[in-house]
């Protein structure tokens, strides 16, 4: 007898989660993993107690389905997500809704929401954040895909959502296709830069400004009182301060390996497929230098720096702010590509308030960003925002110190100075790239502009040999 | 009656150049181009009084060529290539060659390989370097695909090759299937980094240290008397003192767009598919910020920068030097990498010198490349090699004053901060990834190891809330 309003598959800690989160909200869920036995354990501990129902197979769980069937996947991305789809098919019927809450690419969610469109079944790809704690308590939700799924799931995914203000759920239609995980992509992303970000002020106040755990852990508590306010600059704090059973701080004690999920990486190649500056992100992506330790003879007193003298934390917190912003910037730039690329309509503000709570980037500024938005719909870059520009341009000689004191020291900046290269290239009325255009135009006859006549492309022969013909491209 | 040695289809400036150097080596060419007109005006001008003959058609061309047929397509890279090999194939017998020497994608180059010897043909993916000059005095060739296709060709292409040294040619056999395309790819990707890092330098001298275009110029040729010795620095001096008609300087009145062919977006793509930290290149084919000029509000003054006084360029050859090594050592991780991916067996050595004349990059520089692999085949990263590890060390004050100046003033840097990034997180024994790890395992459960159990992966429960799940992926 269907008597479950949404069923999901995958009882890893983020499953487990969800479901407890639906439950708490009042809808009948059932529960199924691959290996079964992991729902019994489920039943019995984490969800004891609960409405949650559990089934023993696929054929089980759909028979337990009100319907539309709602049945949601968080399952290794990949293969995994398709066989659970090849699995189901036969299963459901038309109208039936598959929502993909896992890490899957954008473009596997475009290719499953067309060929789920033929059997006249409807997918949902929806970005899913906030890890452990938002999925319990209230996660960022991305949806995008077959919009008609929409009304059937608003419901649930708005009430599982994380709330912001006056009760705002941090979940709305994101978009056709695989806009909902692409955005959640960029958001890794984004995610990803801020954390490399906050790497990059702690090796600064640790090794420049010698500062101790307890001092820094004060420092980022300071910053979550400031525009930084944000769950990472929190956690930071929590982190700096937290010590082990023998009170010892435990971070010194972590190793400094530097995995990712790999969406850094996507929205990284992203850029570089669309042509978007988004160097912030993509440099944090490739700093996976710590890959390479013990490559290099180890350097002792040289290699951790040497402390300046300064006592306090110069410069440190507007370079993260004003790189912060950089970074935001650049990522609203390439979703911006994104939907053009993609005819998708995006609501830019609307994404900025989808992140504003439950997921790790939930900060202060993303409702700044939120205004930015209201202020001007159609804003081409974040730097164009009086607000925006103001705050870095206050920021500036801060960031300016704090990273040339840092490049005086040898510590590795990665973040903080694509950003303010990024900033010093966007804010130049003329690079040096026509040197560059030189150049190509000297070997290789590409041709060249002149500031005098755009649009008409010309070549000089400069060295007075080779064919007479200008070409930019081999043409046959 | 076959007369020809050898056919080129594509009579663009390259193919032209390439056509008149085979003839200047004894080899009668069989030219042809799509629009035939091009055939008829290349054989009355650039090739008139040569052996060089034409061909009216695929058919006559073929008609016209010695067994095994050699034809060189020069044309533009993707659909056109696909479309001449289609129409050649019929026209083809077992053991004919088919060479690409475009810039093809070395996937592309894969696949053609592998469809081409079902068809008992021979497939050649040839990376050309040394645009108009290179392709009419010699180019630097690296050919990789069928080797069965090396003994027929190897003559043609090491007389045509620049040659080195005592005569050594710019050309060998590089490896299986697109190996010849990739090695190509990096070599353009290196050879966009190079072009940046003399944009930087050129920037700094000129909106930092106030210098003129003549003084610039001079500069320029000291340091081609350098360990900087080499075609890019040697042209850049040309351009800078280039004078239009009405005697003045030309380079100031070209337009800085960033234009590329984007094989430094691909060399990048690579660098994160394989996770080779390459951020130099990257960072450099994600400068294209001019594009958004005017999206700014001009900033006169405070954009350009001022003069800080200084009257020499002070650690700005040192600041390109070192930013160079750096470039390269990422570069040859990359080669590294994808001969672990593709079961490639790349000569790295013989690359480098490859690479040594011809090519846009040739530079003495190179010779000491070759060098470091002489004494160490196995080297695992030219910062390993106490030439390279001593040079960089030895550049390392001029380079950080130099961009700790150029941060103050405001000049946007993305190559030489990047590689000074690259430097001072490669020789630190401890990065502070480990604050990334702990916010992982902080909010998502992705465990992290001490230092004191490598290979061991704990969880933290940080916050004594959540499931007590611990996890580092979905797995259901």
């Amino acid at each position: 007898m269907a008597q479950a309003d949404i069923a999901l598959i995958g009882l890893a800690v983020m499953g487990q989660n969800i479901v407890l989160n639906m439950n708490d909200h009042g809808f009948v869920v059932c529960a199924f993993n691959r290996t079964v036995s992991k729902v019994h354990d489920f039943l019995n501990n984490e969800a004891k107690g609960t409405k949650v129902i559990g089934a023993e197979s696929l054929e089980d769980m759909v028979s337990k389905l009100k319907k539309p069937r709602r049945i949601v996947l968080l399952v290794k991305a990949g293969q995994a997500v398709d066989d659970f789809i090849d699995k189901l098919v036969p299963l459901l019927e038309a109208g039936d809704i598959i929502i993909d809450g896992g890490n899957s690419e954008y473009r596997d969610t475009t290719r499953r929401c067309r060929s789920l469109e033929k059997k006249k079944l409807l997918f949902v790809g929806s970005g899913v954040s906030g890890g452990e704690e938002g999925a319990r308590y209230g996660p960022s939700l991305m949806p995008g895909g077959h919009v008609a799924a929409w009304p059937h799931i608003k419901d649930i995914f708005q009430s599982i959502a994380a709330k912001v203000g006056t009760g705002e759920p941090c979940c709305d239609w994101v978009g056709d296709e695989g806009a909902g995980h692409f955005v959640k992509m960029v958001h890794n992303g984004i995610e990803y830069g801020d954390m490399q970000l906050i790497c990059e002020a702690y090796h600064l106040m640790k090794d420049v400004l010698g500062m101790e755990h307890d001092e820094m852990a004060e420092e980022f508590n300071k910053w979550n009182k400031t525009e930084l306010d944000s769950f990472l600059i929190e956690i930071t704090a929590n982190i700096l301060k937290f010590r082990d059973p023998t009170g010892t701080h435990l971070l010194p004690q972590i190793r400094d390996s530097a995995g990712q999920k790999g969406t850094g990486k996507w929205t990284a190649i992203s850029a570089l497929e669309y042509g978007t500056p988004v160097t912030l992100i993509a440099g944090a992506s490739l700093s996976v230098l710590s890959r390479m330790r013990g490559w290099w003879p180890a350097e002792p007193g040289r290699a951790s720096g040497q402390s300046c003298g300064e006592t306090r934390p110069s410069g440190t917190s507007e370079a993260l702010y004003a790189s912060k912003i950089i970074s935001y910037a650049q990522g609203f730039m390439l979703l911006r590509q994104a939907a053009k690329e993609f005819g998708w309509s995006l609501n830019y503000g609307a994404i900025a308030l989808m992140w504003r709570g439950g997921c790790i980037i939930r900060s202060v500024f993303l409702g700044k960003i939120g205004e930015a938005f209201d202020r001007d719909a159609e804003l081409q870059n974040l730097l164009l925002d009086k607000f925006f520009s103001d705050a870095v341009h206050e920021c500036q000689a801060s960031w300016r110190r704090a990273v040339s004191v840092g490049v005086q020291q040898g510590i590795p900046m990665p973040c903080f100075t694509t950003a303010l290269s990024f900033y010093d290239g966007y804010r130049h009325a003329m690079l040096p790239a026509n040197l560059l255009q030189a150049q190509r135009d000297y070997f290789g006859a590409h041709t060249y502009e002149l500031l005098s006549k755009p649009g008409q492309h010309v070549h000089t022969n400069w060295t007075g040999t080779g064919g007479n013909v200008s070409s930019s491209s081999y043409n046959a």
